[in-house]
Order: C-alpha cells, then structure tokens, then sequence
C-alpha cells in the first residue's frame, strides 16, 4: 500500500506487523488510547535488600526466558559497557530469541554481532544503528525485523504498549541501594539519563547497573526507587572518554561556514526571530557554527532566546552562560561542557517523552521556533534519509530528527550538496526517515531551498539577499556535477522498517545485494 | 469476616467494595499487579492552545457527566478555593453521582455539604474528612461509601486501576499555557504538589488551575504538560493566609513538654539513634517540641540526621539550615518557613507514591528510621484511631499515619493519656486505621509502654529512666481517672470504611444515632 510519502510498504508487512502505512505527521493528533501500565512487584518492607551481586544473578531473578525484550539507553554512546555485558551474560545462559530494545546502538556495540547471528539477539528496535549491526542487518542476518524508531517514537511505543519491556537494564553513573538513579556523579558521568526514563516508567523489571554506589537517598533521582527492582554494582559502566566526545571543536571548512552563515541570514530573517524565541540544534559542523553566528546576532539586535532544546554541545550551554538563554532543556550531553553545565539551576533536565513523544499531551517539539538538522539525503519532495547510507547499508540513527521536524514552526536542514561524489539532493531519497511535510527549508552549499508548502516564508524571504533556488534546482545542479547516481539495488527481503512516530510506517529497509551491472 | 486487627467486616460489605479484609502489614509484600494507565488524548501539532477560559468550559470539553471521578489535592489545606470552585459549577450543571477522590477534605469544604445532600456527590474517597463533611458522612447523608485511605494507599487505589479518575482539577501556584505546574511561585504558594502527582498520571483528564499564568517552561515542572490536557486561570485558587496555617508556636503546655522529653530519651537510646539516620514527626507540638530537643542533642554528640521526611515544619527545616541534616524529603509544607525552604537545594520535593506507596518498588517509609506520630486513641493492642472522634463522628484523617508506622523501623505514637474526660489509652479503639503492628512506643504523660513485640527495644530500654508501664497499666491509669466510657453507639448503617493501605478493609465506620441511656 502507498503511504503519504509514496513509499509502496508490502502488505506482508504490515500483515506481519499489525501496523498502518504513514498518512502524514497530523494522523493521530487527538487520538485517544490507553496507556500500558508495568507488572509490578510491591516492595512493602523496610527489611529487603535491591543489591544483587552480578548480571547473571540479577539475570536470573528477573526470570530471563526466551523471547524477552531488553531495554537499554545510550547516553554512554560509544562508550557504553552495559550492552555487551548484558547480552554476553544472556549468550552464556543459553537464552535465545530476545529482542533488544535501545533508545540507540552504534560501534560500540559491535561485539553483540555474534549474538545476532547465532539467534540470541533476533528482533531490534533502536533509533538507528552504526558500525557493524548496520551490516548485520543490512546483511539479512537478523531473524526478525529491524525497527527504526525516534527517540519520540520509542516512547510512544513503550507507553502504548506496542513495545512492552520485560526487563530494562539502565546503566547509571550514580545509584543508591534503593535504585534511586542520577545521569551524574561517579566515574562514568553522562549529565542526563532522558532515554531511560520511559524503561523506568513501563518495564516490567527495572535493573540499575552503576559503578558507584553512592548513600540513599540520591536525590533528585532522574529515575526512582520506586520503579527499580534491583541494582548492580560492577567495576565500569562505560568508558569515560568515548562518552562525551570531547568539546565540540568549531569548524574551519569553509563550506561549512558558508552553509552556517546562510542559516543565521535565514533565521534571522523569518518573523520567529524575536525576543523569546526557542531553538535546537545539532552536533553537526555547520549546525553549531550557525549557533556561534546566531549568537552575535542575537547580541547586537538584543533579542533573548527562551529555551534550547536537544541533545546539547558548548554553544547552546554558552548561550546559557553568556546569559542569552533563559534556560536549557536537555535529553543527552554530546560534550564535557553541556555535561559541566547540566548543574546549572537554569539547564533543565527532560525525559524523551517530555522532548518528543507523539502520544502524550504535548512535548515540548511541539514548542519549537527553529530546529537546525542534517540529512544524508533530501529529494525534491523535501524527504529526509538520516538512516541509510548511499550503499544500501544501515548507518545512521532517526534519533530526534522526524519530532524535532515535525514539531517546529521552521524546520532547517543543513547539507553540503555533495557528499564526495553522492549528491544530497536528489529525485527520490533512498529511503525516507522524515517527511517532506516536516521540512521547511534546505540549505546547501549551493543555494537554499523552501518548501513550496511554506509560502509564508517565501514571502519573508523576498527581498533577503541569499541564493534561493528551488529544491529541483539544488538537485540538477548536483547531478550535472556528479551525475544521476544509479540506484542502489536491493533484494527483496525486508529487514527493517523506519517507523514515523506515530507508529506507522514511514518506509522498509530491504536486504543489501552485490550491486549488479546491467547487461 | 474477622480481620487481623480482629474486626468483624461485614459480609455485605466485602461483596460491595470487592475487597478483602486486613491480613497483615506484610500480606501483599511482594504481590505482582499490572499498573493502570490513562486514557491519553494525543497533542501532535504545534498551533493548538490548552488554554480554557471557565471552569464551565473545561467541564464541557472534558465530556463530564454523571457517575464521574473527580481528583483533587489538598496542599491548600484551610486555604483551598478548588474543590467548592469545581463543585459548584458540576452542581449548577445539574451532575449527578460524582465520586470525589481527594487526598483530603477538610473545613474549607463545608460548602459542599448540600451537594452531598442532594445527590450531586455521592462518593467521597479522602485520606479523612474534618467539619460538617465528615458529620454529614457520619449521619448518614452520604449515599454510598465513603472510603478514607492513607497518603499512599490513595496512590496504591489509583495505580491499580481501582479507582480510575476521570478528570482531575490541579490547583498550581504557577502554571504555564501548556500545563507546566509548580508549587512554588505566584499567590498561592503551597511548595510541592506531592499528592497531585498521582492524578497527572493515572487521571485521563487533567486540568490545571492556576491563579498565576507565567512564560513557557514553568521548569522544572512538578506535573509535567505532558500530563495536561487544559489550563483554567481564574482570580484565585486558595486564601494564602490559610495554606501555610503559620509559623508552628513551640508549644509551653508543660505536659507537651514532657511527653516530648521522653520521646527524645528514647530514641536516643535505640540502636536506631547514630550518625546517618533517618527521622520523621507530624505537626503535633510534643512532636515538634521533639524535634527541637533532639537537635540539641544531636549536636552534643556530633549525631548529623541523613535525611528527615515529611509534612514538613519549622524545626525539621532548621536542621537543614544547620547543617544537622544533609537533606530533606518533601511531600507537604505545614508553615511558611517549610515553603521557604523547600527552595533550599537538598529540599527534596517527593511525590505521594514516592512517599508512602506500598505498591510500588519501594517508597521512602521503609527507609526510615523513626517516625513520631500522635493518635486519637491507642488500645491496649496497640491499634490506633486518628479518624473517628469519642463522639462516633469522622473527624480525622489517616494522612501518611498507617504508611510510616508500617515503614518505619520505631514508630513512636504520642498522645496524652487524656484527652480532656476521653482516654486516650482504651480497651478498644472506636475504630481502628493504623494497626497495632506497625506500633512500637506508646508515650503518654503518665508513662511509655513498648508494644511486647519489640523485645529489642525493651532490652535496649532496660537500664534507662523513663516510666515504661504496659499498655494496660497505662489503660488502667486512665479509667481510674476518667472512668471506662460507655461505648458509642451506632446505628447498623455502614457509612464509611477505613481501608488499609494494602487496599484490604481496616474497620468500618457505622451511622451515628442519639445515645440512649440504658433503662
């Protein structure tokens, strides 16, 4: 069946999954349905102990069984230890069948491949994947389907009861003997622990692993004692110097600058740019000296940003600091100065639900002014591919791109219209992980694009002096550069499908074959 | 049926409520239930408001109608403007039938009475009622149940699915258009909305009142927008003179004074009395005359408090500010010098389920150490009665009473051994709602009895000079003095019941009739 971005997804799929096909981003606005609710088991003694002395046991009171679904967070990203001790563990029990639901898996978690060859590990939903599970997938070795999720999505999931965790397992680098868990402290400090809040909230049993135990109560917990079940001290959690990646460094190609530049005359030039005014951006070169150049403008026109939202780097804390934010709202600390900043009273810690969840009563997306993204591809109806590489592969992650898309007045994504000879605006994207609806603008380094759809900013855009072209125009110039690159060529298995957030299907990722050259 | 505190639950009453009678503190410690969950309407756009101009206007878009559940908080207290302010308009609709389910109700309800009369209120569910609601309930005017539950059973009842409210009415010092509440800020200042938390959750409409609109994000919020579905601003939400009833006067009542000096020398001679424990006490002045003469000697004997819970006053907030305590749990703030100081960073605001909820992974209860509470009547089994008058009239309420005596290691009950002709110390409470189990210490101004139980604590006592006695010396003492009083008489009416916190029947609470002297 054709879906609102003209994607065919099989009826087998969506016979397979239950699911529907996408039918654009306001479908389920006002939907009304139930929330899920944990099993919970009543702690009613004041004599019990939560401490458990390994994975394996704790593995073992959870009731581990074939089947399961684990649930695990990534804000120690490409230093995350819990994964992998995790499912090792689950390998050496023998267990099979289990499905990994994690708000992201990237490099890190290359060692679970075996895992997922040998059938331990046969379902996975996660915002995205890198390294070798991609190939992995890509490859046709995992059982069941990939589910590519948001980071809203993944909530949404979980609360409707669409995903139900049986045991979560969240990596803390602080805890208490009572499971009260914090993003901070310890060895292994990651500022905030967003991603694993809904685990708290809906699995079934709760697993605080920490490598430092620190006195009750440690408050203010991010995640409750009330929902945690056991705790687990082990030597690392993670490794300090792969989690924050280090101070975002400005960037000095010249590209770069002159897509940021454009972005900040963009801005700068849209009627959301007053006094007030709230904004996310991301980790990506462009994106955060876009930031830097947004933040003289604001100074001289004395305009003062409300909220920054999003996974958070220097130059949003900056903002803060420089006293030229109000305050920060935080999912996920990308360096040491947002994890440095997060003690600030003003930079506000939030759940992925508060951020980006689709099924609540309003997150905070939906209160965005501007949202600054990259994409590996756009085409000429405005949809985004930030999931598949141009061989075919899975490499990339939805993360917060289709909430932050879909909920901000003025959507802009930033990309170098060649990424060395794969252009980035093209006909038809190789898979679609948000929907054009969403975008508003497409900056390059060739020129800019709006949406046809957003006539309003046209309009505001009439007498700015930047280089407008249209979206089928950034992509003939592309081409005529590098050529119309052939399409990449897949099988027919279906190994995995992007989910909008709303839970439908945006698009599938088949299985990757030998590219074959016509005769 | 008997129940564990030997009443006699009657069979029709089992069959109405579905319930089973009390078996114990610890009968449902490690029970398994499936947790409820609201029903959610989806917010997935950016352009809607939650603003809602009238009470009448959220009741309409709310969908009320007859036989609804009704949430509200009451951290107003004497103050509270929310519970008539609603009621009066669902009365002025012409609703019928409407449960309240209140974390209590007190004198500033009195205006709801002719709503009980006239079947616009036909259930109420509170932690207790005090004023002509509770004479109302008692003389049998309400038409079906009412049901009084500790802090945390409300939370239990609610999370469980058994009772579901349908719109919940938040009264937020401040409030922002999209539903962040705090407790903190604007006319009303009350410093947390601990017991409102629970109908965030659970309650599938949730409208926040507020009489202080300010800028979006009301961070960090208390009840989050996600939770939100409609803002009411109207000119008043409570009297602020009457939320904090004032500075708590330490009392001069010479035998206040020395019921508190024996409870000071007890616990500082339990095993439970050294560096790092944990202390809560209620608002009574022998309890908070307690307070100030342990402080003294903590300090004597360099003893620091790890943290102190509560309702929370004056004396407990001054051993934060000396530094004799390193942080303090929040759920209420009986004075203004508690809402000042819950702005003090290792104030901790908890919600209710943290608190006290047994049904959950473990709240805070059962990490205390000492809790000191006061009682109406204790009897000889150590049962207490803190809701019922010597009259047979509902005039109190359970309040966290029943959770932190179940949760607290010594659990210390102080009451004068009369109470004007009443004794306090009796054969047999009037009705029972904290059973006589999670009673360690009864200290009267005649002597302290040790519940035969806790031999620890009468080991740990045996060469310390305080007037211990039993129980029924102490009984004794009082009917020598007053006279054994003639039992209240009621009539066969069951109008209430006093549910345990487990959610299982305490004791029931009979209609009132005219004494009638025996021929």
């Amino acid at each position: 069946m054709i879906n609102a971005v003209g994607r065919d997804i099989p009826e087998e799929i969506l016979k397979q999954t239950g699911k529907e096909v996408f039918q654009g981003n306001h479908y389920r606005d006002g939907y009304v349905y139930k929330k899920d609710g944990p099993y919970t088991k009543c702690v009613i003694n004041n004599s019990g102990s939560k401490l458990v002395d390994s994975i394996h046991d704790v593995l073992v009171k959870c009731g581990i069984k074939d089947g399961m679904t684990l649930g695990f967070h990534h804000h120690f990203r490409e230093g995350d230890y819990i994964v992998n001790m995790v499912m090792e563990e689950v390998h050496r029990m023998g267990i099979k069948d289990i499905t990994i639901c994690a708000s992201s898996l990237g490099k890190a978690h290359d060692p679970i491949v075996p895992y997922i060859e040998d059938g331990t590990i046969t379902n996975i939903q996660s915002s995205g994947v890198r390294g070798k599970i991609g190939e992995a997938i890509s490859a046709g070795k995992l059982k069941g389907l990939a589910i590519m999720r948001s980071h809203g999505g993944r909530v949404r999931a979980i609360e409707s009861g669409e995903t139900r965790v049986d045991i979560a397992f969240i990596g803390t680098p602080t805890a208490d003997d009572y499971g009260n868990c914090r993003g901070i402290g310890g060895k292994s400090d990651c500022g905030v622990l967003s991603y694993a809040m809904v685990d708290g909230d809906y699995a079934d049993k709760v697993v605080a692993i920490t490598d430092c135990l620190v006195p009750f109560p440690n408050f203010p917990a991010h995640i409750s004692m009330t929902k945690v079940d056991y705790v687990v001290v082990v030597d690392a959690i993670g490794d300090p110097k792969k989690i924050a990646t280090g101070a975002a460094k400005p960037t000095t190609d010249m590209r770069k600058l002159m897509m940021a530049d454009y972005c900040t005359q963009f801005v700068v030039n849209t009627p959301y740019f007053k006094d007030g005014f709230s904004y996310q951006t991301g980790v990506g070169g462009a994106s955060i000296a876009s930031t830097i150049s947004l933040a003289k403008i604001m100074k001289e026109r004395n305009i003062r940003m409300r909220f920054g939202v999003g996974g958070l780097t220097k130059p949003m804390c900056d903002l803060l600091i420089n006293g030229q934010a109000d305050c920060l709202l935080d999912t996920q600390d990308f360096d040491l100065a947002a994890v440095e900043s997060v003690k600030n009273l003003k930079h506000f810690r939030i759940s992925a639900g508060e951020y980006a969840d689709p099924f609540n009563k309003g997150a905070v997306v939906n209160k965005l002014d501007f949202v600054i993204l990259a994409a590996l591809e756009v085409d000429v109806n405005f949809n985004c591919n930030v999931v598949v590489g141009s061989d075919g592969v899975i490499t990339g992650a939805q993360g917060g791109h289709p909430d932050t898309a879909a909920g901000a007045k003025c959507t802009i994504v930033i990309a170098p219209l060649l990424q060395g000879r794969i252009p980035a605006i093209c006909s038809e994207v190789t898979t679609v992980t948000t929907p054009g609806e969403s975008i508003d603008v497409v900056i390059t380094d060739y020129g800019i694009a709006i949406n046809p759809k957003r006539q309003d900013l046209i309009e505001a855009m009439k007498d700015v002096d930047l280089p407008f072209k249209t979206i089928e125009e950034l992509r003939d110039i592309a081409y005529s550069i590098v050529g119309e690159p052939e399409k990449v060529q897949f099988g027919d298995r279906v190994v995995g499908i992007i989910e909008a957030r709303d839970g439908t299907i945006m698009d599938v990722v088949r299985q990757v074959k030998k590219f074959e050259f016509a005769e």
